[in-house]
């Protein structure tokens, strides 16, 4: 294991948050609650937003950016948001300091300068856009719009993680409108396929997809599809969300569009986003006691070269092979450092790669020159392999390749082997208390049920899946009669 | 001119207003002051985000997120940047809402979650950026840091223009650390360069660079470079901001380091930013009365193509070859978009394109299919041209480098005329009254001259100019000895 890091089998919390700290991702800052993403933990960000940002163009999406600030009145439109949303609003009720009478080098809230109406820090952006909308839409052409928005949200929390549960976050935010409810379904459903192939092709990491129960959706929407990833200590973790709106929002907004006939009818909505929550997911779903494990495709470094050599002449041989190995691996679209610091040994490099999660790392020392090989080491499975250099760069394309498909499917066999079928109310209390995981169990379908559940073991139902067969059963805790199983787990 | 858009010549302010509007850049929002930035306008910020973001990596700064909230005391902690601010500081006072007792369907602020301390909504980040600086910063080897952050940023203003000025606006601001004055100069002065080139070679804006005055100067900056441009009523537009911060916030959050020879110094800064005003500046600095003029390096769509036809037959003939064309400009690097709405008349698209500063426009009828040829109109010169469809990618490619020149060109043209020298007061009062654009003169040094100038003409001093030789004459206010001109203009 790490230096310092604790193992995860000791403590599962505390090595997240120590591994955060260690591999600079992130780190609490001067403010309650908001985190500072380090440039490593943001250069990950920038992959995801990358890709994802690729993939919503070409599902027709544009982006663009609506007002950080939601006036009181507008964002109490929709009362069921609102109610959701209003226990963890930042608000912002004055425009002005003014320097302290009683002490000229501080400052203090200028009491004339206290604002008409309050206006919320968004937690959400359905309130502003649909009022912005309004003006946008007015007939059939005008629709559908796919709009999408990169922004930051607070959501003020009492307890917060890195990347986890911050005050403020960086997401991505879509909001469509549609002239029906089959175009809104299926927008609904085609932005969760896009997370779920994002989160299992670039972050190796399979997710399930389903419908959330009542108790769980969003606040404002008529359904809410989710993505649900399990994390290595067990637990459920929600990955990204997808909320068919219906027309709430089109009517506490008063947005109509007059359709072919000349009709005038409300306009169809949904909303959908992930957010760095998905750094953490990352982390938490591959990474090990010697640090992160970052899948290739999204990882800021792919290969670390590493020299071995004594004095300045070795070091100059080493340097002449490294830069060339460094320059036609980056001419195949790998990204790579060199790190040639001399005020650190190799062991010292060896271990804060591994703490980084670099997918490869390459030594060079003397005798590799001599037998034109070097040695290959592989974050993921931590074995070593001599490569000759003639093959060396197709070999780290092809290793790239492979290490993505390894982590995915090691975290599939996991899931698989931490998903347990139970049929009774004492199994299904033994499994989530000492095996963790998935428990796909018959529930009645009532709320009441599931929340006597949550009270008795903690656990929540994550989502009603979509390729779950209907069968007749018992609910687990009831015993009333269930047409099919859910999933349920403890969750981040 | 475009139908409902006033002359320039009538109105320019109103012109700026209606055009940033009908060619669907920006409208105001339902919040005070800040505004939405349509997906055609943020398409043109994307262009604008992707080109710095590459010029930032390629001179070594790596991305990272600091929190939008700045705690009251670390925002006090630099004096003169938090006077600076003070005034136009929205601030959050309370952490939730809760259910107006008086009427259900209402919310009000929860007087019992009021913060004990409050938070700036960040009008800029050095405060709080620093105060992370601190814990990242021991030795000499943590230094140099150099860190930009794409952000948003509030800064309460009483008056707003859509880009120009606006309440809430998107921005990047570079934040940097360093072992010795030197250094910081050299980095204040780097980035000054990154802007220009961006502006000049991207833009297509011709920038003057130079230092700003003390009464212009951020307020915590030793010393702020800026780049000024001219805008085609004649007024100046400061583009961007680099500011050497000497020692400033390091001894007000006491951010020292032990150099080489263990001793401890205070860190040395800089910062450096531009917005989404550059939009505001694009806009002015080329467009004319027919609607926005994009240079093509900046355009969201460089070439549109619109068919000519009448019936189904023809169009799908024109179809056929339209679709060819599309894809071997694509596989050029171009973007197109090809419009066979059939909704739309062709004039109809044409003005709609012009509207939209397409930098060309490609139309083909039935003719252009029997004479193997198609139309091409350039935004730029508003002229056309029959172009031969052999030779029409090459064309095309040439084209966009030629107009990105030539805008580059005849604003550089414009500016040189609008740049008078004058010698003395009377000369100065008529030019900045009747012609406009940059007065260079001479200036006696002085912030009360600077100032009394100001008061009698709205001019300011826009910049020293770094490249502006020494030359002994007598200040056009005072008389007294100067020696070296300063330019002077109205400004946005």
């Amino acid at each position: 294991m790490a230096k310092g890091l604790v193992k995860r089998s000791e403590d599962f919390s505390k090595w997240y948050n120590e591994l955060v700290v260690m591999a600079d991702l992130a780190e609490n800052s001067g403010v309650r609650g908001c985190m500072v993403i380090k440039p490593y933990g943001y250069a990950i960000w920038e992959k995801m937003q990358a890709q994802l940002d690729k993939m919503f163009k070409e599902t027709g999406h544009q982006n663009a950016y609506f007002p950080l600030f939601v006036p009181k009145s507008l964002f109490e439109a929709e009362e069921k948001n609102a109610e959701g949303f209003a226990k963890e609003c930042a608000v912002v009720t004055h425009y002005r300091l003014k320097t302290d009478p009683n002490n000229p080098t501080k400052l203090i809230v200028d009491p004339e300068a206290k604002l008409e109406e309050e206006l919320v820090v968004r937690p959400t952006s359905e309130a502003i856009i649909w009022n912005t909308y309004k003006g946008w839409i007015q007939s059939y052409r005008d629709l559908p719009i796919l709009i999408n928005q990169w922004a930051n949200v607070v959501r003020w929390e009492m307890r917060t993680r890195l990347f986890l549960r911050t005050a403020e976050f960086l997401w991505q935010e879509g909001h469509t409108a549609h002239e029906t409810k089959q175009e809104a379904l299926e927008e609904t459903a085609r932005m969760l396929d896009v997370y779920a192939t994002f989160t299992k092709d670039y972050m190796a990491m399979p997710v399930v997809k389903g419908y959330k129960t009542e108790n769980e959706r969003f606040a404002g929407a008529e359904d809410t599809y989710c993505i649900e990833a399990l994390m290595q200590d067990g637990k459920a973790l929600q990955a990204g969300t997808s909320h068919f709106l219906g027309q709430n929002f089109a009517k506490a907004f008063d947005v109509k569009f007059a359709d072919k006939e000349g009709k005038q009818e409300y306009v169809w909505a949904t909303s959908w986003g992930v957010s760095t929550r998905l750094i953490g997911a990352l982390i938490m779903c591959h990474s090990d006691d010697f640090g992160l494990v970052l899948p290739p495709k999204l990882a800021p470094i792919q290969v670390a070269i590493v020299p071995i050599y004594k004095g300045d002449e070795q070091l100059a041989q080493v340097n002449e092979v490294a830069f060339k190995i460094k320059e036609e691996l980056i001419a195949s679209g790998i990204s790579v450092k060199y790190d040639n610091d001399d005020n650190r040994k190799p062991g010292w490099k060896f271990a804060e790669y591994e703490m980084k999660g670099v997918p490869a790392r390459i030594a060079i020392g003397q005798r590799d020159i001599e037998n034109g090989t070097v040695e290959v080491a592989r974050r993921d499975t931590l074995t070593k392999e001599i490569v000759s250099r003639e093959n060396l760069t197709a070999y780290i394309v092809n290793l790239m390749e492979e290490i993505q498909i390894s982590l995915f499917n090691r975290n599939q066999e996991f899931v698989n082997e931490k998903t347990t079928f139970v049929d009774s109310w004492e199994a299904f209390q033994e499994t989530i208390k000492n095996k963790g995981g998935f428990v796909s169990a018959h529930w009645d379908g009532t709320s009441e049920t599931e929340l006597k559940i949550k009270e008795a073991t903690k656990a929540t139902i994550r989502c009603i899946p979509f390729d779950q067969e209907d069968e007749d059963g018992v609910c687990v805790f009831s015993g009333n009669p269930s047409k099919r199983r859910v999933l349920f787990a403890k969750a981040y």
